[in-house]
């Protein structure tokens, strides 16, 4: 019988984070502030623990996983690594194709994997809230049920659109216990005014964060958590790509390419980074971040300094942009519709040790029509970009009889997305023309440094 | 660090299934046709392969699993056996708990054991469609992804109820190629009828099996599918039983208790019949059908021959019954909302080899989010049922300071059941009378056998 999943033990699960810092040819980049000056540590204290402001700003190749940590992450981890048997002999490539399966988490995505360490560390500092914002819901899922596990109280302010239009999504942050609202809610300043203003106001992300940074810095028992973009966040995710090389080790094999959605680049970074390492040290790996072609930061954004935040209120990031008030199309992968990107990934980026690539919408829900077709398991959209980029890269080798060992994470399940299916179903999905007049008018909005 | 989940390597997949019915003090009981005789296998030929049929009439203990079957149930399986360590400390209980995770199936339930072995026998024996009906969407689901697995085109008849309320499963099944029709549909004879008489009528289970029936027997490419009830549907998901025994073995301990939702008893079956084997060895092993008190059929029914359907098509069956036109409350574990039980299990029950106990619905979702807090995973409202009574013993461990070992099923995770939870969360969920004056009324119509 051939092997599908390439199990590890739980022993087995990394005890160090690996820090792709150290293996960058350039320092990176640091956040500035409205006077153009670097922030240091010291101007986040007041939302975030210091054990994560200094991973944020660490340069030590390895991190230690605290056991505490480690001992709540064998709740669904180690993650399994499939070779797609199935998936191979419908596309009839000469490929081998491996996928992490990161939905095994309770909350369905990769998010639970820095979920756990910031509510942990969070615990250790003595902080009993934390307050968030979610979109879609998956962050807010993830923090909610590792708030639980920690005894941390969770406050998600989730854009009221999304709680009304996705309340399967609120009910699975309830059942963990925590408190949900609509957001702008009556719990913030931020959000009275924006009521007082209109009472119907439908919310949007950059509101919604402003709502838990209200929270978190007016409260000294309540920081704010975030689910992409940081230093933190991006090492945490590291854990993925650190498994995922033992069990390629296992079965004697190792990727010529590896693919990953990028949306803030958490996704991307957990799996390809420890790749990189290798790749620093000589070994022939591509390393592809793959992203909508309705919102192409990587591949048409610029290089600039930017704010985090749609609103503006965040220091500034030297990162891909296509400029903080870019709007982009409503499609489906909420998670890969960020204006800007990990000013980690970014750079790296920029010096050319990764690769990008813009897919289109129909075409991701196509590859992950197939995928669950062959493999079973229904992707998240967010996971489809990477499914579709892996299967034209299969198509190419089965046009030029290349072996290559091809390689994506599968960041999570679509359970809570089939509306998006019904809708590729039934032909309501669109694709969106690449926004080139919006892109060109939010990048002429871009902060001046200094 | 402790371990928390006990796994088995795919090649520690069993290589048979157990059949309970070597180890019965009696033997079974036989379905009997309308003249009062047993039905042959002969009977049954135009809508299930000989495969099937002889699995349903074997009395051999061993019946060996196709490596094509083991190699497509590799896609989830095997399950891990997990030790609830949080949920035993939230309880503060003396008990071991265990639970294992059939929630892992691409289709998020166990009903995918049978699923697969169903879907092969059918391709092997030429079969080029299957017919079937789903309530809520589990069983559905699983069909719909099994036959995509072995090129077989699968009619999903869904009660019109359900179709138009729970269209993320109806989704489910499209993404993995099946038909999905709302019945009464136009498809058949049955359905036309139906509409005909009422352009509105909103379906019923009874209704659907009748439609997927017709397909079946009047084609000859096309069988007919069932998801629980036949023996050989419960011989399929001994698997769960028999992995979690070598896992136990594994970590040396062994269950004092083994709990599950018992609806049409596939469930329950499935993980309790391999220990009863050890049970008839002489081995102290409790094992507890756990079952909703708004639909008690093995602590309420009769021990009684009764139709297997709400319409009486099919023959008649010995088995605990609350009549085959009881129509239970609407509670949110649909897979427990079945009028009576699988012949084995009620056979069994009857000899007193197996133990049953009826829990109410809000009890049962208070204890989910119980486990769902500790444990991560939020469990489906059936596997709630085996969730609550096992706390409920844990919670006298407690009382008595025994150290017994506990070990439940759960069946399901519960993504697609959020809307009931959120019912529960909102207090609009209820608990239900038993309903004595309605079993009383269906009790009357029982069939006359001969």
């Amino acid at each position: 019988m051939q092997q599908t999943k390439i199990m590890l033990e739980e022993s087995e699960i990394p005890t160090h984070w690996y820090n792709v810092v150290a293996d960058m040819p350039n320092p990176p980049t640091a956040p500035l502030g409205r006077d153009g000056k670097p922030v240091g540590p010291d101007a986040l204290t007041a939302i975030f623990p210091m054990a994560l402001i200094e991973q944020e700003v660490s340069a030590q190749r390895w991190i230690e996983i605290p056991a505490e940590v480690r001992e709540a992450l064998t709740t669904y981890r180690p993650s399994p690594l499939v070779r797609a048997h199935r998936l191979e002999a419908a596309l009839g490539t000469p490929a081998k194709i491996y996928f992490k399966n990161e939905s095994v988490s309770p909350a369905g995505s990769h998010k639970v994997n820095t979920a756990i360490p910031q509510a942990y560390y969070n615990k250790m500092a003595g902080i009993k809230r934390l307050a968030t914002e979610t979109g879609a819901g998956q962050w807010g899922s993830s923090i909610a049920l590792a708030g639980q596990m920690f005894g941390i109280d969770v406050r998600v302010f989730m854009v009221r659109v999304s709680y009304d239009q996705k309340p399967f999504r609120r009910s699975m942050m309830q059942t963990w216990g925590a408190n949900v609202f609509a957001s702008p809610s009556m719990e913030t300043n931020t959000g009275r005014a924006a009521l007082a203003a209109d009472p119907n106001n439908q919310g949007s992300l950059g509101l919604a964060i402003s709502e838990a940074v209200e929270e978190a810095a007016s409260r000294a028992d309540t920081n704010y958590a975030l689910g992409s973009v940081l230093n933190h966040v991006l090492l945490h995710q590291t854990i993925i790509g650190l498994e995922a090389k033992k069990q390629f080790a296992k079965v004697g094999d190792y990727p010529d390419m590896v693919f990953a959605p990028c949306g803030g680049g958490s996704n991307f970074g957990g799996v390809a980074f420890p790749f990189l390492a290798d790749k620093a040290a000589g070994k022939n790996v591509r390393l592809v971040a793959v992203e909508p072609t309705s919102c192409p930061t990587l591949t048409k954004g610029v290089y600039a300094y930017d704010y985090g935040d749609t609103a503006g209120f965040t220091p500034i990031m030297k990162m891909y942009t296509l400029g903080h008030d870019f709007m982009p199309p409503g499609i489906h992968a909420g998670g890969l519709r960020y204006h800007g990107d990990s000013p980690l990934v970014s750079q790296l980026f920029h010096e050319k040790l990764i690769e990008a690539v813009a897919v289109p919408q129909l075409a991701t829900f196509e590859a992950g029509v197939l995928f669950a077709k062959s493999e079973g398991i229904i992707p998240a959209p967010e996971s489809n970009h990477a499914i579709r980029a892996c299967i034209d890269e299969a198509l190419r080798c089965k046009a030029t009889g290349e072996k290559k060992t091809l390689f994506f994470n599968l960041s999570g399940h679509g359970h809570f997305d089939m509306a998006s299916y019904d809708r590729y179903f039934s032909g309501k999905l669109e694709d969106f023309n690449y926004p080139e007049e919006a892109i060109k008018a939010s990048l002429a909005h871009l902060p001046k440094v200094g």
